[in-house]
């Protein structure tokens, strides 16, 4: 597939020498009196008032609001199971995404274990490190055992963003798409490709949404040009071409969409994809800084649906008023949706401040 | 016990608001192309590369370079067995060190278990996410099993900093010590009072340097004003009076020296505490950051007694043209220790550059 935005290889690898993460100390260490503050014998005082009052870690430590960006490696964007190695690069992408667009720390913590027991158990004794847990890129159906034991053991907000994330802009997007095109939601027919982790969260949320006609198709995996089978790629092109006027395409996979965007343009009204490069960019970025962020800066325990409604109601918003069909969710990077989405999450869940 | 740097409580407490780190990026990610490098699609390509090849992790993530600073919060400081949560302010000022003397990037690891098998379990699961690991703050006799444990477990350099890390600045002291006294080391008559991580570590370095006088002493806990049993204090009191002329003492419990400095040097010739606030600090971060920088240069898999005498070696000759009583070891200020450790590090390994 040709992308809009044509990168070179050299460019993408040169870009990640060393990872794309730094720890930096937040002052600097470089007089007695600073080591004398931030170490001994300074930060005994800070270890023994948490240690009197468990608490005062909130406030006195970066645990509290530190995201653990967790994977297994097990169903890597849309490379499969790639291992817990390959995955870092987008682990630290995640993180990287969540300090530009969430202004939260986050640290990849990769596991050489697909064990959900074994998964479970660790992110429990690691429970002290951190403040949150964004389940990342583990495969279905695991991810929805492992996603719901880690939210039952853990006190702080627990997301699986491939579920969860992706069908909150989905829904922003159909707000989007459905507003732009004049039509209601309740009535849409909706097909699902895929049940997967994002397929079956897509599916709940728009049903929660009282989208009620949805059929839901399991995949045999990624349609793509380097396939042996290539009669499977006829048979979306072909559906494609059966859909209803008016239609909305949002063809999710990545990095290879499952309908090549000019193709599907040619049938559906509105197309959306996975990708930075084609206009109405499907992408978490949308919702999970500010899900995560909204969620920290309550002190909200759990993340719930109505908080996710919130989310996608917050992206919409943003675009509200502007929509166009290349133009259904904000730009990844438009800085107010962040805010947005922080804001209408933290109102939305049961504390808020 | 009067501090000679006087730092008021708020003024410690305000500069942990938050905690001292902070994870960046190393590259902005404001632009659609900055996103798709990052991101999607670009980053799958290096995960791609890297899940046909394991090895190029280390060049395309900050996993290899990365210290875990891992602690059960057993043994923090001279406070004790405070938990992983009032340890965290400990490990933090240990990453932010790491970062300023070592330019290496660490994360603090808190465990919520103090069991040697599920701790060794925990970092084996964790392994893909760092590239060391640094144990800090693990009560002896467990911190000994765990180590060797880890170690065995790992195909990574592990040190556990109490131990090793201590050891060498203490050595590294009564390198300055004993050539500003003229003495030799190996006819000095040494006694360690505490049988814990330091003190073990310590009297097996010296043993391997040929100190071959040596008793250790076993320690009922940290002596100062604040313990009710006051015959307590006087025993190292009474005890340092007996010394020999020209006699060392190290007095290196954190925060309270086990007797003040101000008495000890009425009786010995030169004094040193791990504490920022007087003069000759036993400081282990005169080693740590160079000793992993050194070992991560040149990919060693170990940290090995050879590469600890180096250290030890490196610091001395940082100083030992400029002896003093008061400067038996380099300031924990001085920028080219790190340098200098780390290099000393490189060469001794097995695997120089």
């Amino acid at each position: 597939m040709p992308p809009q935005l044509v990168i070179g290889n050299d460019e993408i690898f040169d870009a990640h020498v060393g990872g794309k993460l730094s720890v930096e100390l937040k002052a600097p260490l470089d007089t007695q009196r600073a080591l004398s503050i931030a170490y001994t014998p300074g930060v005994a005082q800070v270890s023994r008032a948490i240690a009197a009052d468990r608490t005062l870690a909130a406030r006195y430590t970066w645990a509290n609001r530190l995201v653990a960006v967790v994977s297994d490696g097990s169903a890597v964007l849309g490379l499969g199971d790639i291992g817990p190695e390959a995955s870092l690069p987008v682990m630290e992408g995640k993180c990287a995404l969540f300090k530009a667009y969430g202004g939260l720390n986050a640290i990849p913590i990769v596991l050489d274990t697909k064990d959900p027991d074994e998964i479970v158990e660790t992110l429990v004794r690691l429970r002290p490190t951190f403040g949150a847990v964004n389940l990342e890129d583990i495969s279905a159906p695991r991810c929805f055992e492992i996603e719901r034991r880690v939210i039952e053991a853990l006190d702080c907000p627990v997301m699986h963003d491939d579920q969860h994330g992706t069908a909150i802009v989905v829904l922003a997007a159909l707000m989007g798409g459905t507003k732009l095109l004049g039509r209601d939601m309740s009535s849409l027919r909706v097909a699902v490709s895929g049940a997967g982790a994002a397929g079956v969260a897509c599916t709940n949320l728009l049903l929660a949404m009282g989208v009620s006609d949805i059929t839901v198709v399991d995949s045999r995996g990624i349609l793509h040009s380097g396939r042996d089978d290539m009669n499977g790629v006829k048979v979306p092109e072909e559906l494609i071409a059966t859909m209803a006027p008016d239609g909305i395409v949002f063809a999710l996979s990545n990095p290879d969409p499952e309908i090549h965007p000019d193709i599907a343009a040619k049938y559906a009204a509105i197309v959306a994809t996975g990708r930075s490069d084609f206009p109405n960019q499907i992408n978490n970025v949308l919702a999970f800084p500010g899900v995560f962020r909204g969620a920290l800066d309550v002190g909200a325990r759990r993340i719930t649906e109505k908080m996710m409604v919130a989310a996608a109601e917050a992206i919409f918003a943003v675009v509200s008023d502007d929509l166009a069909v290349d133009r259904i969710v904000p730009s990844p990077l438009d800085s107010r949706v962040g805010e947005a989405v922080s804001a209408a999450v933290a109102i939305a869940s049961d504390n808020p401040v």
